[in-house]
């Protein structure tokens, strides 16, 4: 029977709602025993804790065994024929996971007679885009969880909460500040407070990193020059190391976005980012540090910046030390609804790669639309590149040299009560967490865990609400860019629709003219090497040749600029087929409300009302893109809507005049008239 | 094959634009003859001109011949064998409205061989809530097209246009101002301005009326009073009269609007409407004037304001002289989208009744949204009242006395270049001209003759339209006020949705509380005699109990006010009935767009773009619609949407801040943020 807990449901206890529970009804605790570690190991304290709150029935014996060919928080569960469990593991982590693994398990009342598991990635990250004012850069939940004004003196609590949510789906990593990065970042007076934080999420087994500003050594250190080959600069990150390795022993390392939108980086002094990147790898191995370094670079006088990161990065395959990774987007331009793979993946053998996704909802709505990333996520990590060692998964996940592997995710995390902004963003954290680990696991499987371990396990609800979330990343594609459109974003907020954004003087590739090329003859971005930028060619074939000539729907508008009546398959012209998605866009939202609806039997009224308003938000935003794309590019091509098109009910005059202010927070404020 | 003329189609030839084009390509004129008139006289010189400017064929006869037994403006047709057409008349204006009929005819490809016509009313009129600076009270086209500053001086074209339009419909009456009137109307500086808009409505057959304030006698005429009574105010309206009918001998009257919303009247005096009427009777009876009563009465201390006519006019039944007219809006509330018919109706038999309807949209989307009103005019003129001679149009078109029958309806009109704001506004213009000369037109048939005079006779286009005509209304009453809602307006400009609306201190019948009574019970305005008000038994048998006891749907919530739960003949409870209803309204007006744009191939450039803006502002405002009342209904009643309906995109607490500004002319601003 579900427990509904007297206390508002804020959406606070995460997917930890009937765990916590459990054990708070249990009343007596079971035994729990300690093999080959202390019980008082903060870490293993932490798992009989867990354990025990969550009312595992019977004897739990934990055992730690080291075993040097088992990955690090890898673990093993098995079961006796009264049911007690053993969680075996090569170290205090590993017990850990085992732990929330179990547990997982048995509120879903899974078979955990026989469990081994063992992480996909060796650094499972959060990259928080956190200011030190206490914003967050496409953050839309709230201000940042480190309270830096506060630290180190008093230590708030989420850190702790954070710390057990990350750990409880295998996260081991947290670069706490934004890539765009303060040099003050690495004060001494700050890094005092970075201790603290890590202090408290070292039990956790979540290392902290932080981004770091390229130009540090003139910026903070005074010195004249940031130049890597520098012998000052070079000792100054030789010192700072040192100093950042005295307070924080596990220290994660450094994330680095260099010569990138204005971040200054080794270009500067035209040096190549690997000899800026192996400069600060050198300063930080002695510690067993790692280096990611982003490769999302582009400028505005590229035709194509699509094609940049490959162009610029390929050719220095080889010349990163083992502890550098080349952090790298899941697309080659920036986290939209939906890009083909970066071509980088596989490009550059004899260099680690990791993959960077977004949970942050950047470009997907911020957390008022329901979309679900894992099928996002998946659709990049189960893409066969044709190179190396063929997926990406299995690219980023091979072992180069010494180094670590690792996978990233911009975090969607805030003060907010429930973490996300929205509830079914919480699923997109978790989501991120169980792909960290597992790769292999399905969309699907993920959604199953996360609506159970969230709200409820009676399959009336859970069935039509995760075939929701498994549709919603579709339906966002559908009624925002369909068919391969990328970046027809308002300007800056990059929440609704412009088409149509223009300033004087712009960077044209910040504009959405440079993305989609709407113009009389058709739509899209010719990247042919036949008549276009040539970026097909950046892909190993077949998929140069499958992007270039027959190139699937999805990425049409990506590829390619075919006229506006040119046929498609579905026996629709490319307008057609455009007003047909974005027209089916609108009904999944529309279809959303309901499903949701016929939900409120099995949902708190607190958690239920707040979906529902965002839900509602969705559908007419869903409505807005409809109409403002449909409506520009009508005027740009003067075709008839086809027959079954549902029609606007704005005009394009009125759309171009919404200026949505960016309220508290960088979220757009919603006080809107109809 | 159609004419598309070279200039942009900008409305203003309304259903001229094919007759004129005739003419102007018709090069050389057929000859017409003149019999028992001469052909000088300006009625049978517009008579012959429009004949010959539509390009009729062959020779046509136009034909005097007095007949005391034809009602004026009565005409018949004839043909000889090689199709030369012969009018027949008692008067002039018969000629006048032959040659309309004729060309009518033609231009529609109907047999006009054997043509008898006779108008149902003899008065049929236009009341325009013009106002002496210029704007229209409910007008939602523009300013007046009553140049008062300019008169007598400078005499716009435009009156003939109008008068020309009137007359080819068979109007010819027109109330030139504001029931709430000044009492500077019959200044005599403005009675000169007034006898030169009838100096050129004349040859059209148009007869002049003014609206009268009832306290003119003091306000202007500087006497202490205006009781009726009072020998001097006797003196000064029959001075007023004698002055008026030296400048327009064929002048019409007076419409009063009496002791309602604040105005003056024989009540100030402890009169009754009859003294009041009288005394102005008595005025202008020696010049064969008429005086139009409104018997648009109500207070705030009545318990029913759609009792309070019924109740004070029935009393006074056989009190009034012959040249007096108790002029009754159609419903007893206040022409919403739907209600049923005035009780008054029938229940005076000894007095003169006229009907009014509301041309303008005031309450029905004003300009912006496309509502073909025949349906709503034939719904009040069919009724079965079960009194007197049956019908509402029986009882109206029957003279009483020696006074002439009337019919009126509040005019659309203002000076936008396509007249009516909307372009399928004219259509209403059209529908009560067409209904005032025979009120057994049916609906379909006024809708395809507007239609193909004004558009195309394709009938690829003329199905389909006509079809999205019909439904119109329904489809309005369905997103705004089903199931005999009536009310939920918002304040004052009466455009959106409002059913919350009340401002502390406001009349209660000002709000929309005081109609709809939505409670946690249930909703709707229970005027049954065993519960309720007892407005039912203002009905005649068997009407009173089939109100009382079965109502019809379409009036359950005016009569009734049942539980949400109760179930209705459709197998749906009250509540679900309202969602299914409000959707299906939704439903409509997106269907009405996709109609429309289907028409495109058949439609001028310009005029098709305006309707199809006007649809988009419709599909829009239905959706406002349909989320205001519903979430405002079910914060009262708590209870879920059916499954099927389509849920909300805006929230309750956003729509209840929306304040549309009225913009100029009294029309509510539209430029909406999405």
């Amino acid at each position: 029977l579900l427990c509904i807990p007297a206390a508002a449901e804020d959406g606070h206890s995460l997917w930890f709602r009937h765990a916590d529970n459990a054990g708070m009804h249990h009343g007596t605790y079971s035994p729990i025993s300690v093999t080959g570690a202390k019980a008082s190991n903060p870490t293993i304290a932490i798992a009989i804790d867990e354990l025990q709150r969550a009312g595992i029935p019977g004897t739990t014996r934990l055992v730690v065994k080291k075993d040097k060919k088992a990955a690090p928080g890898s673990y093993a569960i098995e079961c006796d024929a009264d049911g007690n469990a053993t969680i075996k593991a090569p170290d205090a982590i590993g017990i850990l996971y085992g732990a929330y693994g179990l547990i997982r398990r048995h509120q879903l009342g899974q078979d955990y007679r026989s469990v081994s598991e063992s992480p996909a990635y060796g650094l499972r990250v959060l990259n928080h885009w956190d200011n030190p004012d206490g914003t967050v850069e496409r953050g839309y939940a709230g201000q940042s969880i480190w309270k830096w004004d506060e630290l180190p003196d008093s230590v708030s609590p989420i850190y702790k909460e954070y710390a057990r949510a990350c750990a409880s789906v295998g996260i081991n990593a947290a670069v706490l500040n934004n890539v765009n990065a303060k040099p003050a970042t690495l004060a001494s007076d700050n890094l005092v407070k970075v201790k603290a934080i890590a202090d408290e999420l070292r039990p956790y087994g979540v290392q902290v990193f932080l981004s770091v500003n390229f130009a540090s050594p003139k910026a903070l250190g005074g010195l004249p020059t940031a130049d890597p080959l520098d012998p000052a600069v070079q000792a100054w990150w030789k010192n700072k190391a040192a100093e950042i390795y005295r307070l924080i022993p596990d220290f994660g390392g450094f994330l680095v976005k260099a010569n990138s939108e204005g971040e200054p980086g080794p270009g500067d002094y035209d040096r190549s980012h690997s000899q800026g990147a192996n400069m600060l790898a050198d300063a930080i191995a002695p510690y067993g540090g790692t280096i990611m370094w982003r490769a999302f670079v582009y400028k505005p006088s590229s035709p194509d910046r699509a094609m940049q990161a490959y162009d610029e990065f390929v050719p220095l395959d080889g010349e990163f030390r083992d502890n550098v990774i080349i952090q790298i987007k899941n697309g080659p331009v920036d986290f939209q609804p939906r890009e083909p793979f970066s071509p980088l993946f596989g490009a550059m053998p004899r260099t680690a790669q990791m993959i960077e996704f977004q949970i942050t909802q950047e470009y997907l709505g911020h957390s008022n639309h329901l979309v679900f990333l894992a099928p996002l996520f998946k659709e990049c990590l189960d893409q066969q590149t044709y190179r190396d060692v063929g997926t990406v998964t299995a690219i980023t996940a091979k072992p180069r040299g010494k180094g670590p592997t690792a996978i990233a995710g911009v975090a969607n995390i805030g003060d907010d009560a429930n973490w996300c902004g929205h509830d079914f963003a919480q699923a997109n954290w978790y989501a991120f967490g169980r792909l960290a680990w597992d790769p292999s696991l399905s969309s699907e499987q993920i959604a199953d865990e996360w609506l159970r371990l969230t709200f409820s396990s009676d399959p009336a609800f859970v069935e039509p609400v995760k075939q929701m979330m498994l549709d919603s990343r579709e339906a966002c594609v559908n009624y925002m860019m369909p068919l391969g459109l990328h970046h027809t974003f308002a300007g800056n907020h990059h929440y609704g629709p412009e088409p149509w954004y223009y300033v004087p003087g712009i960077r044209l590739d910040w504009t959405p003219m440079y993305y989609h090329k709407a113009d009389s003859a058709g739509l899209g971005f010719d990247r042919t090497v036949a008549t276009g930028s040539g970026a097909t060619a950046q892909y190993a074939e077949p998929l140069a040749s499958l992007y270039e000539n027959e190139c699937p729907m999805e990425y049409l508008l990506w590829f390619h600029h075919p006229a506006w009546t040119d046929s498609l398959p579905t026996d629709r012209t490319v307008w057609e087929e455009l007003c047909h998605r974005f027209d089916l866009g609108v009904q999944q939202a529309r279809g959303f409300q309901k499903t949701w609806d016929a939900a409120q039997p099995y949902v708190d009224p607190e958690r239920f009302a707040a979906v529902q308003d965002k839900l509602k938000i969705q559908t007419h935003d869903a409505q807005w893109w409809h109409d403002a794309c449909l409506l520009y590019f009508q005027d740009i091509n003067g075709l008839p809507f086809p027959a079954d098109t549902e029609r606007p009910v704005y005009t394009l005059s009125a759309l171009k005049k919404v200026r949505i202010p960016l309220g508290l927070y960088g979220c757009p404020t919603r006080d809107m008239l109809p």
